[in-house]
Order: C-alpha cells, then structure tokens, then sequence
C-alpha cells in the first residue's frame, strides 16, 4: 500500500544545528559508527554543511512522481531522502524540483540515484549528495510512499531522523537519540581540539595514546 | 577495413551554438530522452558547456594513433568523440594533442577512456568528458576509423551529429535532426522559465500539474 | 612477522624536487610508461604537485593503528603509502593524523582506501590521493608493519621509493632509478615544449612524427 | 551498546516452507515488489532454494566473531543474516563454521560480503548467498550484535523475518506479512500455471492481457 | 515516436547455423574485431551455443512492455535483444515470457539488463544472456520501439542482424555482411585446426608464426 | 628494457604438491594472511585445484604476444601468471594457447584480464582463473617481460613463487618460504580436523576457543 505520512516528529531546532557544526565524522564517531550512509554517495559541490531532518521518498525506479507528493510535505530546514525500489542511475532531480523545495524552506536532498541540472544548483546553493549525476529523465506513472522508512545508501532511515552532511558523506542520527548524539559529538570535538594542538606541537599519538606497550605485547618489532 | 572519411556534413552553426545554450538536461528531453551518454562520463572541470559538430575516432585498446590522423579532418567547432574498440581506462590524449586540436579550431573532447594532463588542459581551457583520468600512456601500432559511426559510452554517434556536453555529462544530437530538436529544447527553456516563476512562488507540482486526481485514482492514501 | 623499518634510503632531494616539477605524466613515461598507480586514486582537492620519499605502511583492514607507528618515522618530505591488506572503503585518516603528520614534515598520503575530514585537510593544505572519502572510522587492534614493501592501488613499492602525484594521478619511481628517471623526465619535457611550440603552429603529429608512410603502409584509406 | 537477543518470534513452520516452494520471484512480486535484495547476492552454488526465520548477525568489517556468538542462538531451520557494518569483501565464513551451524540445524547463510571453502560448503550441502567468494580470513578483536535490525544488500531485515532464497537471489518477507504474502504468492502460483498453458499453446500476451488498446491509444506505431 | 517495426530482413538460415557452430571468439576475429558486447554479459547456463536473427527491442528503464509487443514478431530461429534506454538492473524477463516467446520459435534471449526464474529457463532449455540475475519486477507504463536500432551492452545492433552467443559471450553480425564473415570464419577454424595439431605436438608458436626475428628487432633481450 | 629470464629457480615439487592439496584458504591462513589475490579472480570451471611454480608474464595492455614468448620458458607443473600493465578486459588467451602451454607440461593459467574459449578451456581440463570472460582478441605489436616481478590481481608475484588456486580464488607463496608454509598448512589441517568432529558433535565456539569470558569484558549484553 502507498501512503503519504503527513505528521511527523522532529529532532529540536538547535540540536539539529549543533549536529551540523559536529559534522558527518564526529556525529559518526559520538553515535558509535554508525548511521552512515555508503561512500557512493558525493555532494555535486564541495564546502556544503548541513543538518535536517528527513523527508523520506520512497520511489518507483526512474519514476520521480513522489518527490512533487513529498514538497508539500516539507517544513523549513528538511531534507529530502530519496530511496529508489531498485538500484538507478536516473537523474530524479533538477533545478525545477529544487525551486520547488526550496520556496517550502528546504535545505537540501539525499538521492540515492542521479542529480541534474547542477550548475544550476550549485548556483543557486542547493547542495544535493548523490550516487551520479544524470540528465536521463524520470516518469511519474507509478506510486510510492512519503515519510515511510527507506534504505537508503545501504542505511536505515525514518522520517524525522536528522540527516547530517557535508564533504565526508552523509550520515543519519535516529531523532530519538539526536540530543544524545550531539552530547557526544559535543565531546569529542571538545577533545580533539586539545589533540590537535599536541599534535601540533609535535607530540606523538604512541605517546598520547600510550601505544607502545600494548604493540611490543602484540609482538611489533623494531629493526 | 580502416578508413577515413574526409567529408562529412555538419549542422548549421547556429543550430549548434543554440543546443549549446539550451544544455544537456533540456537537449535530452526535447528530443524524447535519447541520445544521453553513460553518467560515467564527467568533465575534467566544472562549468564548461558546448555544442559541436562530432568527428568520431575509433581507435583500437590502448592505441592513439587515429586522434593523429582524426586532427587534420577537423573544422572550427568542431567536437573529437573517442571510442576505443574494447573497454580500456588508459590515457589516450593529453596536453600536446589538445594544443595541436585546438590549433584546428576544436572545441572539446568526449572520450570512453582515460585522459591526463588535466591540470594544463584546464589552464588551457580545453573541456574534456572522460571515464576517467589516467596518465597511462597509448601506443601507435594499431589503425582504426575516422569519421565512421562509434558507439561511445552506450551512445551511436555518427560523424556530424551534435554533441552537447555541460556539468550534466554529454548528449548526442542527429544532424537531420539538429533543427527539430533546437526548437523543441527551447519551447522547452520558455516554458520551464514560468514553471520556475511559479514553484518560486510557492506553488506546488501537485497543482500545476493536476496531479491529485491522479493520485487518488491509483489509491495514494494521505495518513 | 610484523616489523617497523626504522632506518631507510631515501633518493636526493634535489631529484625527488626535479621529479614533483615533471609530474606523473611525464615520469610515467619517462621511465618506460611503469610504475603508475590505478586510476581511481583521485585527489581530494585539485592543484597539488607533490613528490617524496615513500614511508610504505601495511594496515589489516579497517585498522589504522600502523599510521601512528608510522609517523614516528616520518623526515620532512616524506610521503604516506598506505596499502590495506584486504580491499577497503573505510577511512584510515583525518585532520588529527594530518596535524601529526605535518608536524613531522609529512608533505602528504597516498591510501588505497579512504579519507575523511577532507574539507580540513584542504584547508590545512595537506594533499591526499586516495580510493575513496568516507567517514568510517577505523579500529587499533592488529598489527601491521611500517617500511616493508606493499601493493598500493596495484603498484609495488618500497619504502624510499620517490611517490610523484598530482590531479593526474600517482606514480612511483623506484628509488636507485630516480635520478636516470629524472634526467629521461627533464628531456622529454624539454622536447614537449618545442612540440607544444609548432602543434601551436599548426603543424599537424601526422607530418610531425611522419607517420603518413606507415599509415598507407598498415592500409589507412582515405575516402 | 552492543547486544545479543536471545529470544525471538519466528514465523510458523508451515508458512516458511509454503515460502520456500513459491520461490524467491513469485514471493517478491507477491508482496507488492518488495523485500529484494541486491542483485549481487548469488549463491554459491546452483539449486539450491531455501526459506527459513532470520538470525541477523551485525559484524564489525573483517571480524566474524559474533557469527560464532550468533550460532548458539540458532534454532532448526534458521538462516543466518550477516551485515558488516562497513563494506567488506573479505571472507567471514567458511566450512567449519558452516559444521557448526549445520548441527544446531542452520539451514544456510546470507551474508553481505565473502565465504569461503566453497567446495567444502557445496560437498555439505550448505547453500550461502554472497557479494563474493574470498579467502581473506577475518579477526575476532571487536563486538557486534545478534538479532537486532540490520540492513543486509539494501534490504533491511529484523530477526525472525522469514529469508527466502534461490537462484534467482534472496527477498526478505516481514514476519507479520508471512501468512499474507504465502496466500499471495500461492495465488500467484495459480495464476501462472494457467498463463503458462495459455502461453505454450501460442496465445499471446498482447491478447491475454488485453493490452492492445492501450498501447494504441498511448500512441504505438506498428509500420 | 515509438514504432514496431513488422517486417524485417533475415540471413539466410543456414548462414546463421554455420555462424553458430563456428562461435563468438571465432567470429569476431572472423569480422575483423568487431561486433562484441561486453564482456558482463554472461549466460545463464553455461554449454548453450546459438546464433540467429534479432528482433530489437527498446525499452524504458524498468518497464517491459515492449516485450510482450516484440514476442508477436517473432519468427522460429529469432534472437530478442532487449536494450533498456537507462541503464537497469531489474529483471525484465522470467518463464512466462519464455515460455511465450518459446511458443513462438524463439531460441533465446539477450538482455543488458536482469532476467529472473534462472532456474525454470535452465529447465526448459532457454539460453539467457545478461547484465545480472535480479527477481526485480518491471512495470508496463511506457512504450519503446520494436525492430528499432539500439545500443545493447555497447553494440550497435540492428533488427535482423545476427546474434550469436556461446560461452564466451555474445557476438553481432551485420545481416548484409553474415556471408562473408562465415566464410572468413570457416576458413580460420580451418586454420586453427592445423595449428592445434602442431601446437600439441610441441611446436611454438615462436616458430610457427615466425616471431623471433621481430622480437630481437624491437630490443627482447634473453637473460 | 624487456627482458626474458629463461633460468629461474622453483620450489620442490613435493612442497608444490602438498600446497596444492591444502588449498588457497587454508595456505592463506598458514602464511599470516597473505599473499591472496584479488577476489574477482574466478575459475571458470569449478572443482580445479592446482599448485605450481610461476612463470611470470607482463604484457601491454591488449597485447598477447609476450605469452608465446613464455610458452617456452615453461616446464611441468609450472603456472602462467598474466598482469597487464594498464588494466585491461581483453580476451588474451584461448584455446590454441593452451594447448601449446599443456604440450610443455603447463598445468593453469593465472591472469588478471580476460581469457576465452572457455567451453574448450573446460573440456580440455585446462584451468583458469582470471577477471572476466572475454572473447576481444589482442594483438602482438608491443613488447613485454617475462619472468620479472609483476602485480598480479593486487599481490606481488616473483617467477618461482608458488601459485595455489582452487574454487576459492589464488594464492601466491613466496619460493623461498613454500616448505614452512607448507608445515604451517598441514597443522592447520590437522588442527581443523579435530575441530571439525568437535563441531560436528554440537559444541560451540564460544566454547571451543573460550570466548566467553572476553566477551563479557568487552561488555557484550545478552537480552
């Protein structure tokens, strides 16, 4: 049965702002590697950051009718997911569309499948990570589902969980656990900014990590 | 046998510069969703955009013989298409082909193989769509065709059709159909201009396409 | 046995300066078109021209507990060669690793796998070529071993071989052969110029290299 | 938090075995085109068709230690699901692993990466469907879970879903859905016999399924 | 415009069967190199050996209507060779359309896209070769053309051309060209079985083909 | 500079044969894991185990004429190792190669390209493990060596080093190390016949090698 889920839940505004200053490795990391979606999955233009929460699309393959279903669906700061049924390169996608969702306050689209018309996008800063980029057009005969849970790049996404992307890839955070996530990722930044100034001072992860014990135990040999 | 054709016809240069214009995406579906080459084809920088006449070179594995021969047949405008007879990621062409091209007035080049000397091609200006980049160099032992039809990355192309190559990946165009295509991709362009306006505006697809009765009539639920 | 090579050869570094100004296309072939690394090794930002001594790290997949072992025997101009044991997709290495890694000198890293926090290693200007970028992180729990030889993206290298890498890819030149690599290298740059000069002209490869005799011969025809 | 869970609800028996006799085909149209695994799921050897209640298994990449914790929760008649959490082609699994599983009544494996010891697993009798075959060993160093929800080839699967499998590939039906999508499928099977007769004595499907009108009226041309 | 096209010209039959015994390998060396699909295009089954006349069919990505519409211009000893117009992997083809197109005197099928039921189409002795096996099921909204040109797996293939396929993969002869390459193809199994006699008598093919003197000319040195 | 080392040492033939018998995964397991090649490497008939002494071939891209310069190096029992030095798809190998090859006492062929003739190749009992099956034929224009170091598949491989290949794909050992991986192997087989009959009798892993107790440490919860 196709069906549009018109109330969802979603993760509070400034946690979901704190999770895209964390970025897609730390948010990764502080929720226990996990979450993220296959390394396939490349932004058109690279310097994009953002956070969301998701509008899941599932669609039919080459058939991008539920992405026009989906926009009405859209609140200010979502991002798009878009899962098709079976593996495509088709391009779902282009600068129609993004004037579209982006007039509904959108901030960007997880497509796991092609893009088109990107110079356009990248002019007018939609950033979309994509499995390729493809003009080959899609249909709009046969129905999917919005705001079900999709598999998406290999990750398990529900509508509502907060989408974290940027130049590393695209990694999604259960909204359940998002406030959690960024405690952690809150953390870990906190942490790795003292390491980068020992690093940087020369210090050696053997020494900071107290490595080298537990290598000569494991048998590595010095020669 | 392996030959050169010395003559062949090309479209009207201001059929060309408006394909060029109009750009892959529309290009592709103006003329019916044909004619798009695999998305593996990308450009070696972004935002080049052009329209040329094809001179097609079939060359054998790893041999680049003919793009020696395939220079001295080339007009102003017009685009080299490379298409080795087997799958080969080598680096068939470089900045010296592209100066001694460029001399003849070409415009770009779409090859179903590696390039290199990306980094000079770029300062030169000179676009190329690859399968990849490889400076893996080719020999010249081998003869191939010029100006014979090619399949190029799952595309036929025949000598004088118009290839349109932007951020999007390349199109081809027949020559007989050059015109047709020109005026239905730029009833297109007007067209898509309202359309823009209006998602701008805040409309949705849903309505400007009449799409709710269709969906209910499939049994899309809203829930 | 897994073993860290503390002391090793490495070429002059007035050659290993000469070789990073020819790059990899004309090494490659300098050297009798050898030594290349597969093509999908691809730069994370365009514009670097690197090359250095190779400090060759073997990882058991998914760990990248070696690359701490391995910079404790960085000198400065140094280059990471990291090959992982099994086919990998993970990301070994980020801006922490990187701060380490240039406070000793390291000027960049070659990884048959992949990367991530590749918006700060651009920032930071530290140049990696690599399979991938993902945010997966990786483990510390098996030994591997540092300056031994390795298979890296289908080449062989050995530690204080010269890497040479730039947006056309990665090359290496084994160490006891690089200044002859360098001189073949210098020549055949000298010769491209004058080439470069006369494509410019308007002469064409095919009176060039006179190969209009040996063309007939094979049976081109012209029709 | 890793876990295992040690109690869960599998489909009836009688429903698992209707599924095994429907086929993998019939099973995925018969629940409405879903539940297919990625196509590069293959079996490793030819013949064999298989359905039985899932225990998922989410491994580290390139460590197989939970397969081990997972095959002391297997009850008769299950299939194994194994997913690392990052891609990986190494060898998980191999035959005395699969001597294990067969004599707690394990009737076969599914598993997102390599197997090993392919001729030992054919001798047996113990069908595995998998990306690849490889003899890359893995560790047993980090934890993962067993039966909690894991996203295996695209597909995501809970412990005790029902895993149908054959040559054509694997699909993976909700275990609240089984009793449905077995009447489905049955109904299906029906059908098809009646088709096929239809279609063997030379009907065609153009008439069978009425589709000559339509095809006119979306604007076929026959010439 | 989408058309089927109903008459179409064939080789005469016992060319075909002659194009047959003598195999891919044989005769697309036989055509001078030309002709072959790539090399992903692999049958079901192995030990089936065809050739025969293609009936072309084009399709829209994941929609298999055009098959239905193509089995009524069938002829006995008849080819299909389905080409999607984006790339596909979803199964488009099982035993109920074999066992149609079987009805109809087809002996086989090509496909750069998946087939489903591998299992009942070894049964019945219907040779499939292509892009993948996948249960994925295609829908019937978008017309595409019959006994069009297409673009299959890399070759230009043209109605009423002759497909063979064996082991080695699958081979296309011109229509107008089928007598001449059978003939070089006779000529050089021939050939070959004079060859195989000297070969397994010892003799080296350093000898038979008379290679020494040219290898010493280009510089082989023995060590 | 291409060269044809005619003496090279091999390892002695009983250590040749036990390998052989052991098999790729278990040799794998007993030399540390290594020396496995790639996984895309397949037979192209299953139930060949072999082991022999490696006669190394680097050949251009395409080009299959350092092969007949081989043949002659070959003795009994040896295996031919083919490595391209650009990655290639050709087809460089068939039937009239192999029966010269099996004249001099060759038993396999490794080869990371193509090979074709596949359905002789089987009937003929003469294995091969390659990347594809191709049928595009190579020409004999371009030098290479035989019998120096290559990469083969992504492992280095010396002329003399032990090749074992069997359903699991290949391995290569070291020559000097053969008859200590000999030793380490046939303990390994000893070893897992014991656990064989220990699993076979129902107990676990868990139990066998006493995993529970670090499980529990590293904090694995049963729920």
């Amino acid at each position: 049965m196709n069906v549009v889920v018109q109330s969802i839940a979603r993760a509070e505004p400034d946690v979901v702002a704190g999770l895209a200053e964390c970025g897609v490795a730390t948010v990764h990391e502080a929720q226990g590697r996990t979450g993220l979606l296959a390394p396939y999955m490349r932004p058109i233009y690279a310097g994009a950051r953002i956070a969301g929460s998701a509008v899941t699309i599932s669609v039919a393959p080459c058939d991008n009718w539920m992405i026009h279903v989906a926009i009405e669906q859209l609140k200010p700061g979502d991002v798009m997911v878009v899962a098709p049924t079976s593996p495509s390169d088709a391009g779902y996608f282009g600068d129609l569309l993004a004037t579209s969702a982006k007039a509904r306050g959108c901030i960007g689209l997880i497509i796991d499948a092609g893009v088109r018309d990107v110079r356009d996008l990248t002019e007018m800063g939609f950033p979309v990570w994509s499995k390729c980029v493809s003009a080959q057009g899609a249909v709009k005969e046969t129905l999917g589902s919005v705001n079900v849970p999709v598999v998406c790049a290999g990750a398990y996404i529900e509508a509502g969980d907060v989408i974290v992307a940027d130049d590393d890839g695209v990694c999604v955070v259960k909204r359940a656990e998002a406030a959690q996530a960024l405690k952690a990722a809150r953390a870990r930044v906190a942490n790795e900014e003292d390491k980068r100034k020992r690093f940087q001072a020369g210090e050696l992860g053997l020494d900071m990590y107290k490595m080298r014990g537990r290598l000569a135990e494991k048998g590595l040999k010095y020669v």
